[in-house]
């Protein structure tokens, strides 16, 4: 699929009408399942041809050196990468003696569908083999949403014209042969050749199991398939298995018109501790349990799973059609990749992909998290769940640094930092704070009390101890926090990043009050009152630069000192400019990779006065390139507020469209996470202006132009909301619970069940449109030039990458 | 060799009496021999036991990847490792039937010895084999300083006890095997296997050569030997060849008393681009000539350009013998290191052992050439014509960075940049001005115009037109120069680096002379008034940060703001610190590895007022822990002209004894030229107090109370002048030339042949000695403590490492 080419415009699904070659890659990331625990890219069903084949098992990795030409105390010796596990969602087809296979023959009808509201994939082909002879396929996939350790097809192959020999061979394939990667680029994923080791194999019937251990992580995993097959009378069924595959084959003759359904159960699992017999055990018992509750039954559950979701999750636009089916891709992404990752990572690329090694970021905690504590909060509670089970290694690599607390890695899988360059990695200590701010945030959303006694505490409490032992009072008494990145990886090893500094004084705060609630489980901790006295000095203390000449903040000491880049000398070509410039370059100019100093204001807006946010976005805006996909939402969240509403409504349509538009060039590698969750929080922070800094949950809504309507619910302090907005009033309706307190504007008000509230909606006055680095402006979103029902679509001029 | 033990002291020669098998390598490198061409490492001359065996062509190095676990744009892809060549060195012996090996039989004596005056390598042995005979052996080797290519040994065995059948294998010996090395310490140099590929090997008579080339860098080279052989009557000799080995035997059988002597002369040549003929031709040319010589003509030469070289270069010290020693040793060597260099680098380790790679660094601009200028200037502009020849590389990685001019590499061998690590190695921009000074300096001290209009004005052209285009001018105009790096590894991509600023200050400055005196050529370089105005504009524009509240300067903008190491927390076991905390914390704390600022000081004393010195010394004293070896001698100077001259002493010895005393723990991997020379600096410009920032050089002579008398000798503007200081008076002697104007403390005096000029010299009034961080003080010289003849000394207990 080329740049020029979108997808068919849907508000509930997305759908290709034809088959791209070339942009194989991208469709397998766009319409890839998962549950957060199991990751199909949507690689055809027979498995070539194909962009990048991919398993994924949230948690399963390998392990791989980190070389250095000049080595260092403290680097990581050893990287995780996720590798491609064994393969279940095959099916092979030969068609009399052709083997089924796109690139032969000739295709004479593709299509394939993911309906956001029903969690499958569909496929429907019609082909001619080079032999002359016709035959149709329909098969659906899925990822159970219930049923976690479950994948299932359906197919089903049916004869066109004259009678037609059919073989019909599922299988499960361990250690696939993968393309060879990677130009240099350093955000493509090492690719990792066989890494599994295999243990046994066994098929008997309709049904077959591979279980294998990966060679130096030493991570067991199996997988097991059974089948329901249905056809013509005659169908013959044999199975087979060896180290590497197994296989049950089907095979008739089809009439026209005659069809062979395969309904193919999968079952995964894996562990670092269990025996073999237990995870095969595991493994057979998942596909005992998904046979019985057959094709239809998962349908089923997947359906009524997604309809719950939406009835309380939906952001609903009126007057922008490909936003509003660009949102609900985002919202359906976030959810697969959070629903039942369960005590694992969220990755950056969720498991559609192997980009970033299958890393976990900063961006889990940032950008997913604060969308899934309003929708799907019980996730929330397992990431942070994981990122506490990490501690002992946090703590282990705060040791090793010097520091108290606990230091979390800058990219890592199973919670050891694997990041090889450590300006841009370890030196981002704001990941601590954004870890200890998405568990507060949690608490103050869901009033989880029992997850903050047994886990938001000790993840506060660590932080806090890791901010005070990393920074420094100076000679007048401020509290200054040094050598440290922040999120704009076009800065590096820089003083008193305010991004950083805010959020190490939330941290703080947060962690003294959190001991204040639980005070006997602190005392278990070691915290007494010395301790959290030192905390609250420190964050009362904390130095926030500015510069008092230009009215601004800047984003570090020194910064608004240094160079600007040559904006106007730098050609298109040459972004991302990490791909082109030298980091010593990029770190020294004033040139801004992604959102900082203004995701600062999005995160801490209080710390701001209106006046500091309007001057501060408008210095930022010239400066920022949006190399990164994880700054357009933060852009648009800021613009909205300050009164930039067609601008907003520009870096909004970006980030939502990061994936279906491929703005970065790179999806093929999976899908942006953060900017899927990022156009969610783009929608609902910025137009609804969104904000939950205290007791009570405040908007402020402004509607764009190009806008009629934006309606979103969201789960409160146990109550169920729904935010209605047109450019006249916004109403507030409590779907469920009693009675919730809602800032509107300035204004306070109660929302009761069966009273909505209404008051009109703020259109603020005309302000200037702030300037970006030419050729890196928006594209200006002109939703009425988009027509529903697949023509090409505008809006994906500019290329951001990370 | 322990850290106990010492070698004899001697004024004039250096001499071990008993060979310690585990410091083995450590006297390698001590005893190492080198005309700047050829380095021969002192292993013994039957080869075994070694530590390192070590023979280096200069210039002939092995490429190698550099790996990174996460790349970057502009990081160099392929770096380059000094490697062992063929091994001419080796002189093999059998007794009886008993190869000659000290670690079997009993080692009866062992004396090895190097005159400094005589450039022999002398060693006497007496051994016992197994089977109970006895031999002498007695052998001198040289490299020549005179004959470039040649190096030569004298080999001599005579029978203690009755007959004995004695067969000599003089070899040739390429791909030798070397010792696994390195253990993490990523100060240790790659080792290299077999790097050398045969071309060509021929034997014949007393004759053999041998010809490589290597793999990657695709470099000939090609060693040759021939022989003199005396003995009893029926000595008989053989010669064979192989590709990574060439053989020339005697045998003969030896009654008491009688003698088998053989004298090898070997010559070594290398090119990048010549015939195997011409190569090969070019060897044997070579060791005609050196028999034509013979051994004692070769001895001859040496002792003539070793007595011209004292001559007029020697420095004398009274009352401190050990001190005495060491600064001879450390001439030797750096003469070693530069007389034949011949554009080529001279590496940081000289070529005495592989450390480094086998590099060249920034210390050779600004520690050994400052030396040289005063005794071999003829050397200095061979180092600075070879960087000369790397201006089309320095100018194609400007481009590539973005830069004007030219950036020479942190680290080469030939001209590439090699650093793997950026922020201690690219970002160290102020290389370019310690290129350009030393070009300035060298003009200024030998008036070679010729050199300055063809090499030096170009080299401070490109450098100027780096700094230009590296920095900017601020809203008020000053000239700022941020993300850089300066000498201090323990911090880094600083803005404003004091050192840095005023080094490109100096740089812009002589550029813009260089420019007026040498118009015509300036203008074939492109330069025109516009871009010379702009250098000056710079220049004068220069931001230098002060700290108005401490009334210091800060190393970099903000880094007296920064939290002070907790020095009192660092167990002494701890240091080097970058070997046991990780570079973020040690860049974002006030610790200091080696001078900077204080570097700054002595180099631009010009740029800060006497208070300023004082009060900066003692603020950095503090923090800095010399980690490098490239501290001590520029604290000495600065020590003494604040007048703390016993702390000036102290670290004067340290410089002086760092590799005598293995002070740093790696003396095996090479001798650290740099520290030598800088052993040189601390006596003339400290003690002596010289400075030649201007047109009329000074001295401010401060003997510390330990030193009876200091005098030394060096070239001047066409002249050659004396200077000898005591406590009393100062007396300025012109040994060559007509007359020179030299500055006394305030007061400019004319000095002429037959004139010599006394002053008194000054004692300054007491100050209290500044403190370092505890546990690492310099060690209290007790001079006294010191006897002659090999008795252990003290010194040594500090140990500082780079």
């Amino acid at each position: 699929m080329t740049a020029q080419e979108g997808f068919a415009v849907d508000p509930w699904s997305i759908t290709e009408h034809r088959l791209d070659l070339a942009g194989l890659a991208r469709s397998e990331s766009v319409f890839a399942l998962s549950n957060g625990h199991i990751g199909l890219r949507a690689n055809l069903d027979e498995g070539e041809p194909h962009g990048l084949p991919g398993t994924y098992l949230n948690g399963v990795f390998e392990l791989r050196p980190l070389p250095y030409p000049e080595g260092g105390y403290g680097y990581p010796e050893s990287g995780q990468s996720v590798i491609n596990v064994t393969n279940g969602k095959l099916v092979r087809l030969l068609v009399d003696d052709e083997p089924f296979d796109l690139r032969y023959g000739e295709l004479r009808g593709h299509r394939r569908s993911l309906d956001f509201r029903e969690g499958v994939l569909r496929r429907e082909a019609e082909w001619t083999s080079p032999a002359g002879r016709t035959i149709k396929i329909r098969s659906a996939r899925l990822v159970s949403l219930t049923q976690r350790a479950i994948a299932a097809v359906d197919y089903e192959v049916e004869a066109v014209d004259g009678p037609v020999r059919i073989v019909v061979q599922s299988e499960l394939v361990a250690n696939e042969q993968l393309p060879v990667g990677g130009e240099g680029d350093p955000r493509a994923a090492a690719v990792l050749e066989a890494p599994l080791v295999a243990e046994a194999h066994h098929a008997h019937g309709t049904k077959a199991t591979l279980v294998h251990h990966t060679r130096y992580s030493n991570l067991r995993l199996a997988a097991a398939m059974d089948h329901v097959i249905e056809g013509p009378d005659g169908v013959s069924v044999t199975s087979e298995a060896r180290h590497d595959q197994a296989r049950i084959s089907a095979t008739t003759v089809l009439r026209p018109g005659e069809r062979l359904r395969m309904t193919k159960f999968i079952g995964y699992g894996w562990s670092a501790t269990r025996s073999l017999p237990a995870v095969r055990d595991q493994v057979e018992a998942a596909i005992t349990a998904a046979r019985y509750s057959g094709w239809d039954g998962l349908l089923a559950e997947q359906k009524e799973y997604l309809e719950q979701f939406w009835s309380a999750s939906d952001i609903e636009i009126d007057g922008d059609v490909e936003l509003q089916q660009a949102v609900r891709f985002a919202l359906f992404h976030v959810v697969q990749a959070a629903a039942r990752s369960e005590e694992r990572a969220i990755p950056a690329k969720g498991l559609t992909g192997p980009g970033y090694d299958g890393h976990s970021f900063w961006d889990t905690e940032t950008f997913v998290l604060p969308v899934l504590t309003y929708c799907l909060p019980g996730a929330v509670a397992q990431a942070l769940r994981w990122r506490h089970s990490t501690l002992p290694l946090a703590r282990e690599r705060a040791a090793q640094l010097g520091l108290a607390g606990a230091v979390f890695p800058w990219r890592t899988i199973r919670g050891e930092e694997c990041s090889g360059y450590w300006p841009a990695g370890t030196a981002a200590f704001h990941i601590g704070a954004d870890i200890a701010m998405a568990a507060a945030r949690y608490v103050r959303a869901t009033g989880d009390v029992e997850f903050e006694r047994s886990y938001g505490l000790e993840l506060l409490v660590e932080t806090a101890r890791m901010w005070r032992s990393l920074g420094h009072h100076d000679a007048v008494g401020q509290f200054r926090i040094e050598g440290v990145t922040g999120p704009d990886e076009y800065s590096a090893i820089a003083d008193n990043n305010v991004f950083t500094n805010l959020m190490a004084q939330t941290n703080l705060r947060a962690a003294a009050d959190a001991v204040t609630r639980h005070q006997r489980e602190a005392a278990a901790l070691g915290v007494d009152t010395e301790e959290t006295a030192a905390w609250r000095d420190a964050a009362k203390a904390m130095y926030i630069p500015y510069d008092e000449k230009l009215g601004v903040h800047p984003q570090a000491d020194g910064f608004t000192l240094h160079q600007a880049w040559d904006f106007e000398g730098t050609p298109r070509e040459k972004y991302p400019l990490l791909l082109h410039f030298p980091y010593f370059d990029l770190y020294r100019k004033q040139v801004v990779k992604q959102a900082d100093l203004v995701l600062a204001m999005q995160i801490r807006g209080d710390a701001f006065t209106a006046e500091q946010k309007a001057r501060n976005f408008a210095y930022y805006e010239r400066l920022t390139v949006r190399d990164s996909s994880l700054s357009a939402c933060t852009q648009a969240v800021m613009a909205a507020e300050v009164g930039q509403l067609d601008l907003a409504y520009d870096y909004m349509a970006e980030a939502a469209l990061m994936d279906l538009h491929d703005l970065g060039g790179n999806t093929r590698d999976g899908l942006h996470m953060a900017s899927l969750a990022g156009a969610c929080i783009a929608l609902v922070a910025g137009f609804g202006g969104m904000r939950d800094y205290g007791e009570v949950i405040g908007f402020r809504p402004r509607l764009p132009a190009g806008l009629v309507r934006l309606a979103f619910s969201m789960r409160v302090r146990h109550h169920l909301l729904r935010v209605d907005i047109t450019h006249d009033e916004t109403t507030y309706t409590l779907v469920e619970g009693d009675k919730v307190r809602v800032q509107h504007e300035t204004e306070q008000v109660v929302v009761a069940v069966g009273a909505p509230v209404s008051r009109p909606t703020v259109t603020p006055p005309p302000v200037e449109r702030a300037t970006q680095p030419p050729g890196r402006e928006p594209a200006r979103r002109k939703p009425h030039a988009v027509s529903i029902g697949g023509s090409p679509v505008t809006g994906g001029e500019h290329l951001a990458a990370e």
